[in-house]
């Protein structure tokens, strides 16, 4: 299983180079659990699941902390069929949620949001799922959606995504479920997601 | 069949209203073409592949044009099953795309990226083609990278996604030819794309 993102913070203003350094500082305390490489264009972070969204979570918060508007770009994958396997990448819950019927899946997945860290920092989300190689997709994306309404985060859908709202940890704890339990455990699946804060569209 | 975008315009500058309000000028010619929503994350656009991919190729052309480092971000989608049919978002090239072989759908795709207008703004791109609810997903993947290598506009592969880099007229007709010409006619396909121009990364 090879597991990663790409990652791209947009600050919308003209110290952008400063709020990016920011919200680097917040990949601190990954950077032993994750492979982090940057080019011109996004940051690959690859590894298991928990430190991953921590991570991306932590940097998108450090950066929002600032009055600047901001947001972030994150291409999710897991188990695609073209990348190496890799032990890093590990996740027990992947592996647990192989044999677990899909109420089960969606109630522990509100389970985890409910017990998600507080950051303090309000963002706004907009994310799309995608399970691929399954001729039954939509099934796990209709299941995934049904948890998503009733996560505490759910803003509204719309259309190719759903809106979340709330606290970034709720939020991004909302997205790990989402990319864990939905889709088979040993398949390919991945996320589109853009996320914002300090909007001005918003005050 | 449903064929739209969601699309959100990053200026990297504290004038950034101003960055977006010059790109959206890009989009008068096609506001007949599309049906055009925006709200405080994305501006939603509907139709038909020919419009659309226009549309979004001029309104990040447009707010390249001036200095500022702007990227967007597009999430493409055709055929989702939970979106209804929409006459408007008709297209030829896919309806003939469904009887072809892949070596004439590559041999076509090269064709129209070849033909492609030359915009005079050189960006950058990144994105990734999914090909959902099919068993046998990643023989369309690895036929359209076939094609992007052969495109013109190929820069080179990254973990999750592939590197384009060329004219903005070149790179989003690449970007079409993979959407319309890979992945079953009739099937959901999404594309998860990032762009960006004047980066000071690459200065």
């Amino acid at each position: 299983m090879f597991i990663g993102a790409q990652v791209s913070l947009y600050p919308m203003t003209s110290d952008f180079v400063d709020v990016i350094l920011t919200g680097l500082k917040g990949l601190d305390p990954y950077r032993n659990d994750l492979r982090i490489e940057t080019d011109d264009m996004s940051t690959l972070m690859v590894g298991a699941p928990g430190p991953l969204l921590d991570a991306i979570r932590d940097l998108f918060a450090a950066a929002a902390r600032r009055p600047e508007h901001v947001t972030m770009h994150v291409t999710l994958s897991r188990g695609c069929p073209g990348e190496p396997d890799d032990p890093s990448c590990r996740c027990e819950t992947l592996t647990r949620a192989q044999h677990q019927p899909l109420d089960q899946r969606q109630a522990e997945a509100r389970a985890a949001v409910a017990d998600a860290p507080v950051t303090g920092v309000g963002i706004d989300v907009q994310f799309s799922l995608y399970v691929l190689g399954q001729d039954r997709h939509m099934d796990e994306i209709y299941g995934c959606i049904d948890f998503l309404k009733a996560s505490g985060t759910f803003l509204r859908s719309k259309n190719f995504c759903t809106r979340l709202r709330g606290d970034a940890g709720a939020v991004f704890e909302t997205v790990r479920q989402a990319f864990l339990r939905f889709g088979p455990a040993e398949g390919h699946v991945t996320i589109d997601l853009t996320a914002s804060a300090n909007s001005p569209s918003l005050r």
